[in-house]
């Protein structure tokens, strides 16, 4: 199995997409060629020995070779025209905008690329946290309650505090912000909105149970990471989520009963119903009360959560082995015979 | 304002987007270019001239020129290298398919391509049918009752007949049955599956009252088309649905009340709801006791609706001229700079 790791884009989270190609380099134990996708979306195949962070913050990669996304696969560019990368599967590193937002799942299902990863309706629902919570309570899964501001509308919301300023459509604790009274909320939107459009607001629960779980539908079986109990600092910033999962290392199992862990298990199993089908998702769920709420649906999580993983690479391989192309219509024109032979009119 | 045409793509709905785009070079009176993009996902700039069914329909269009689809806009392939196609603006008509389920977004989006139709999100809730219930009930939309059927899932769900089964994911009446009683089940199932593995299933109103409305957000105004009762025979096929709109003449306005129609004005207001800014749709409406309630929405409509438009190049040019670009975000690596500071590692 080769894979084709594709990572970087226009997104905030593009030097974290980085970090989590850097680090599948180490724990992916199988062939890997390494698609870099800048923030132009110019495509490059960075050898494995130039993936390191000074590569892309200085430009350098633009001496790599560049390549070409078309009809089956990525293209490298020679001087007598173009050779196929060879890759079995691509992987999509990419986290928020463009990568978590669709846009490279629909790249490579229109283009019949295989790859891991979200398909552009699990994208579309994991990426905007007011449709991630339409969509939760829809198979049964409960949310925090919410309101939701919009930057273009007169509202007239009153809101309790402690509340959690969220942009609707940002992964990793960008934009978001704790307001603890009245006089903290014009400043929080105003952050908020710099990201988004609309923002998502949740009563702000200190000490919250927290918990994230990792995994796959392979065939039709579900499999599973550890479950994690992170670490927190009232809220992780971009930096602590970050350099946690850049270390790479494995993380021990949350210390609760094996019946909470029942329930967070069949949580992810409604969440993940055949919508994420391809993707290794990991699901971050708040625990109140001993009832089971989802926080957030990382459909492609840093690093691809392979800290919480036995045997990263025996997952990844069989989630790929399981993986298929979009299915294809077949076009024959009758319609347009029919038309035309009642009314000859085309 | 010259504009560029997309049309065809692997959907069930191919032939539908090149009678769509045949009525567009008659009714859109401005400069066009016509972009085929064929089943095989390969784009052809098509000759005005050569804009009719035998063009596609023998094959003959592969001897157009070939288009690259690129950071920046189509390119045309020349002996010397390649020439950008002079066009200010995009029209997304592929439906279906590709076209409405956010590939074609997702592509013009991330190669930077101003366009008209449905964004990524815009486009994943109008095509998955249970997904625009859910969207549409959050935005105070009123849907009928429904249940769905999955076919992966062992599932003990009691229906009421009459009942009309339709495949989640497909427009143009594809797949869809009306189901009498018990004994017809089977057959309309198999049908409905042969397209999705979701279907829904809605209760069945013989002679329900159904009303069309198309329009667009311009600015922050939304303008409207006149209000259609379409003709139906029990159920819309798929050839009466087409015939009908590729005659591109006019239609004559419901004779309802104003009261009604304004009440079908603000439903249509509630789904656009920015979401849908950039797209002109057409939403079909049913009204049961007065109430409204959405059928579908149509997020590029067969032909763009242009028969329910007084001024249809008007609309259009208007609605171009308001489009903007995503916004794309700068990358300046200065997190993978502190990383490497603190940590001296990647």
């Amino acid at each position: 199995m080769i894979y084709g790791v594709i990572f970087g884009a226009n997104s905030y989270e593009h030097e974290i997409s980085i970090v989590s190609a850097v680090v599948l380099k180490k724990v992916l134990k199988t062939q890997k060629k390494f698609i870099f996708c800048d923030k132009n979306k110019e495509f490059f195949l960075i050898d494995e020995e130039k993936m390191n962070a000074k590569t892309f913050s200085s430009g350098d990669y633009k001496k790599e070779k560049a390549l070409a996304l078309k009809r089956g696969g990525f293209f490298i560019k020679t001087m007598l025209g173009e050779k196929k990368l060879d890759i079995d599967i691509a992987i999509n590193i990419v986290h928020g905008k463009d990568g978590e937002d669709g846009k490279i799942a629909a790249l490579l299902d229109f283009y019949g690329v295989k790859y891991i990863g979200p398909r552009i309706e699990a994208s579309v629902l994991s990426f905007n946290k007011v449709l991630t919570k339409l969509y939760a309570e829809s198979v049964g899964v409960k949310t925090l309650d919410y309101k939701v501001l919009n930057l273009h509308k007169e509202q007239n919301i009153s809101l309790d505090f402690p509340c959690i300023l969220k942009p609707a459509r940002l992964g990793s604790s960008i934009g978001i912000s704790i307001v603890k009274d009245e006089s903290e909320l014009k400043y929080a939107k105003d952050v908020a909105f710099e990201f988004d459009e609309d923002v998502v607001v949740e009563k702000f629960v200190s000490n919250i149970k927290e918990y994230n779980l990792a995994g796959c539908m392979i065939g039709e079986k579900m499999e599973f990471s550890i479950i994690e109990e992170p670490k927190k600092n009232e809220i992780l910033d971009f930096e602590q989520k970050y350099l946690g999962f850049s270390e790479s290392s494995k993380v021990s199992e949350a210390n609760i009963s094996e019946e909470l862990k029942q329930k967070l298990r069949d949580s992810f199993t409604k969440i993940y119903n055949h919508l994420f089908k391809g993707a290794l998702i990991r699901c971050d769920f708040f625990v109140i009360d001993d009832e089971v709420y989802l926080n957030e649906i990382n459909p492609n999580p840093g690093s691809l959560a392979n800290y919480l993983f036995e045997d990263f690479t025996n997952t990844v391989d069989n989630l790929a082995k399981n993986i298929e192309l979009e299915k294809q219509i077949k076009i024959d024109y009758t319609f347009i015979h029919s038309i035309n032979g009642q009314k000859g009119k085309l």
